[in-house]
């Protein structure tokens, strides 16, 4: 975790971004330097030296992911939540989960994910191999009663028996539930995203077109870069999501619908019992921000403008006039990459035997 | 639809299958000869001269059936219950929808299903086409509100739009209710699923090993070819479900668990209001039939062998003893066939716009 409290960050990015000319054509060569000094391209994959990503694993981690056996209901498997053919997210404000219940928080997105320094909304799991272990007994998600009960239904299964051994070769007991988690994590430590700012990031100058360049001196100018820098342009800042004006006051001029699940949420506090923590969230990442509507740890906000126009404004006390707001949509649009055709491709998933336990949907 | 009434062209097997003899080892090519004029092999593609299938047709129908926008709540797509990872199931009894509704009747599978003559269970659409048409805005399906709810959350994205340009070039007003189930209609054309049986169809004897071979000639010899032949074996005859014997009193030895929609389904007769058709229901696909459990319209029988039994004595009035059932338990195994790769391919769907309806969970 970079920082739990970024003013002072804030600060000292205000000052790097004086470097860059406030010209209407910017000076590529230059921004781009400064850039690399900010940002980081995406790796191919994120390794785990505690969870070696390896081919097996990742093909395993894959039908695991895919698998709605992995819930009670035998209905909801990770990707109905984070939903690979919508950028890793269901695009509902929060999600679904059994029986129906509808959770308190927006589904982040699994693209880029294992990049962050922790994972979920307010940071409680250090890693995506200890995320996926949540969900899957979460009675509101998929409501699996017990950790020997995801392990005896997959267990029913030879042909996942065979790719457990295959997966964690060196184990004397492959089949664990934290191998489960671990060969998701690996999964999904393969699901970056590559997209034109990386190319930029490269060394690639034109990348980026004029205005989407311009957007970008915005994002440095304006200060956004103290939170959301680094390969993911996020997720390793916790921050308390209200710095200059309480969230939930600024966002109702823009909520338009019904929001049922919205409740004054603590964060972190919920977590640590720490003041300090009081709505602190983890700050998410930017890559591919023009998919993963809605907005924010609540889903409230449907349009990226209105996010960007209310996290300057909490969080920075500015306001963005409207064509630096045009450039900066400019830049979101360099950040939607490529999701990586081996996770597109649907696994065909063992057969259910006698042993396997049946699907209850209460 | 081949027939109402199944006894006489049952009785015309019987007499047929007595020229295969009971032999340990079946004499290849003389079954081969007499399984060619019961069956054929899978088309590539099951053409429909009203709505061919084109490359542009398939790969939007395509996205609409992987897209969870097609329900109100945004959460249940075609592929929710349809599942091709899972061989075009969800291998629940019967299935989830709108708000966590169980519907009455189980999911059949989309593999193959475009060879039937009618589709659901009680034949009240004639093809898929005009299937497609009904989940989307049944309320405990998918729940959308009426068709242009529909029409317009599809038209709200530009990328949609150009899509059914392509897919519908000589239309004036492309995008309509009927082209969406259209589009969907002709991606399923496309679902069928080679297997062994097609390679022994098409001339390869050796394609099939001794056992299976022996259950092909008890499949031929007790008669369930009477209803389950041509290229589907199945999905052409509409058939009262318990001739010899009651169903639900046949099959109440073999379930195990808690059926809590398990009512007495009338099938066919709801549609028609003919006593003729009463437990009328059409007679599945048998590809793929390892794989597309539980069985019944009602999916109130898990185990294969189980399902087998009690067709044979309800239906045909025998029993069929432990070793021939071990001979078709083999015989089924052909049936598992290829899913195509490019269903597999999950394919990115368009961004939602400020004008696509929000999805709405009640």
């Amino acid at each position: 975790m970079r920082q739990q409290f970024i003013l002072l960050p804030c600060l000292g990015l205000f000052l790097l971004s004086g470097l860059v000319a406030h010209a209407d054509t910017p000076d590529r060569e230059a921004l781009m330097q400064i850039a690399q000094s900010l940002f980081e391209p995406l790796p191919e994959v994120v390794d785990n030296p505690d969870n070696p990503v390896t081919e097996a694993k990742v093909e395993l981690g894959k039908m695991l992911y895919y698998d709605p056996r992995l819930s009670k209901s035998g209905f909801i498997s990770c990707n109905s939540c984070h939903n690979l053919a919508t950028y890793g997210v269901d695009n509902l404000p929060t999600s679904l989960g059994h029986a129906w219940a509808v959770g308190p928080r927006n589904a982040p997105t699994v693209l880029n994910a294992a990049l962050h320094d922790t994972q979920f909304w307010d940071g409680r799991a250090s890693d995506v191999e200890e995320q996926a272990q949540g969900p899957v007994l979460n009675p509101i998600e998929m409501a699996i009663p017990g950790e020997g009960f995801a392990v005896d239904r997959i267990a029913s299964m030879p042909e996942y028996v065979a790719w457990f051994e295959r997966a964690f070769p060196d184990e004397s007991e492959p089949l664990t539930y934290a191998n489960i988690a671990n060969a998701i994590g690996a999964f999904e430590r393969t699901l970056t995203t590559p997209d034109r700012f990386d190319d930029f990031l490269r060394g690639d100058a034109d990348a980026l077109s004029d205005k989407e360049l311009a957007g970008l001196q915005v994002f440095i100018n304006e200060g956004c870069v103290g939170c959301h820098a680094g390969p993911a342009l996020g997720g390793d800042v916790m921050a308390r999501f209200g710095i200059v004006e309480a969230y939930w006051e600024a966002t109702r001029e823009y909520i338009t619908i019904d929001q049922p699940t919205m409740t004054m949420d603590v964060g972190r506090f919920a977590v640590t019992q720490n003041r300090d923590d009081l709505y602190v969230f983890k700050t998410p990442s930017l890559r591919n921000i023009t998919r993963t509507y809605p907005y924010f740890h609540d889903g409230s906000v449907w349009n990226l403008r209105d996010a960007t126009q209310i996290m300057a404004r909490v969080q920075l006390g500015r306001e963005i006039d409207e064509d630096d707001l045009d450039k900066l949509m400019a830049f979101y649009q360099t950040l939607e990459g490529e999701i990586p055709e081996h996770a597109l491709r649907l696994p065909v998933l063992p057969a259910s035997t006698e042993h396997t336990s049946r699907p209850a949907f209460r």
